[in-house]
């Protein structure tokens, strides 16, 4: 079975958005967030000391769109992987690394100098230049969400679970109330997904039994 | 023909650098870096106002990893993608995400913050906080940079590109002195390659040409 250590809400929530959305069995180990400070054995897990930490088989795996991409191709049946033979296999990479690049890294520096460093080491100008960085970035997908129900291939793909969770995040740390009209309405159709609302319940009924505070770490306010 | 939109030395030099290994033809248009600081009208080629941005028939792309990736699998029988049906293919997808979300960005930070951004607005602190964070990354290779000649698969593939800019990077803005042994190797061997000497070769002659600094805006020092 697929082993998937996992922080509520962090990154890692990407695979396990695709467990569900593929029907996959696997199972959740759960971490305080970040997990290298709160225990350092977990660098024996991922010496990088991050979620997602993926284990399959031989198969260890670290970077969450990365993740995604492996289990759609993993399970072409279900239609979450855009094959090299559609028209939309380039908007489909591109955007699976453009989900965690653009919209995701930068949103971890609002967090890092606006919420997890302590008073002294503060820095408000780092925090409003990437929240700028990202809404501005994000509003150049405006005319695409507008007239397309998903990021790529006219349905829906890993690629939108790499993008949904830089969505997700945004709206932990209080910068969705910036989006313009079709990234909310996207960001809406994301959340209503069975697989959406099943992960999130997963981690949370996890964090509870597994003595983890299931209150997303990165929620701030 | 395929149009790349380049600066000398930033991010689009991974897709320069692919179309070397694949022998591709490939239209250069060179812009002062960052471009769209220079000129306004880059916004109507790439709304996100950065390089790359790539043009190949109907295909349009701006993830300098993602086209690395693209590229490989149009020419597979070079040999630079690692299949689905490869041992390595996890590993081909968390490098080339690697290279670029978890090596590439944080460097963007010590450039901006160290180097780009007016005196007053200059961040010490998240210079050396972001330089520490890709040297500390970059030291989880070592074990493998030691045992093997490339990052996965036992042979060259797009993922070394990928990785290989972020070195390229480290290497102008100072911190490739901090290299351990078998990275500094590595990234040896990747500046021997014929390839990358043309790619190089090719950005010179191009920005000269076309009236641009052939000089890396990124280099420090």
């Amino acid at each position: 079975m697929i082993r998937l250590h996992h922080s509520v809400s962090a990154r890692s929530f990407r695979p396990l958005w695709m467990f569900e959305e593929l029907g996959l069995p696997y199972e959740l180990v759960m971490h305080p967030f970040p997990p290298r400070v709160h225990d350092e054995a977990f660098l024996e897990i991922n010496p990088l000391g991050t979620v997602p930490a993926l284990f399959d088989g031989e198969v260890r795996m670290t970077e969450s769109s990365a993740i995604c991409q492996y289990l759609a191709s993993r399970h072409p049946e279900a239609g979450l992987e855009v094959g090299p033979d559609e028209p939309a296999y380039a908007d489909y990479l591109n955007f699976l690394h453009f989900g965690e690049a653009t919209l995701t890294v930068p949103q971890t520096l609002v967090l890092r100098y606006g919420h997890f460093e302590p008073p002294e080491r503060r820095q408000p100008q780092v925090v409003e230049d990437y929240a700028r960085w990202f809404l501005s970035r994000l509003r150049t997908l405006e005319p695409r969400l507008a007239s397309e129900p998903f990021i790529c291939a006219g349905r829906f793909t890993a690629a939108d679970v790499s993008v949904g969770y830089a969505l997700m995040l945004a709206s932990h740390i209080g910068l969705s109330e910036r989006f313009k009209p079709a990234a909310a309405d996207y960001w809406r159709r994301l959340q209503g997904r069975e697989a959406f609302q099943r992960a999130l319940t997963a981690q949370h009924d996890a964090a509870l039994e597994q003595g983890v505070s299931p209150k997303p770490a990165m929620e701030i306010g």
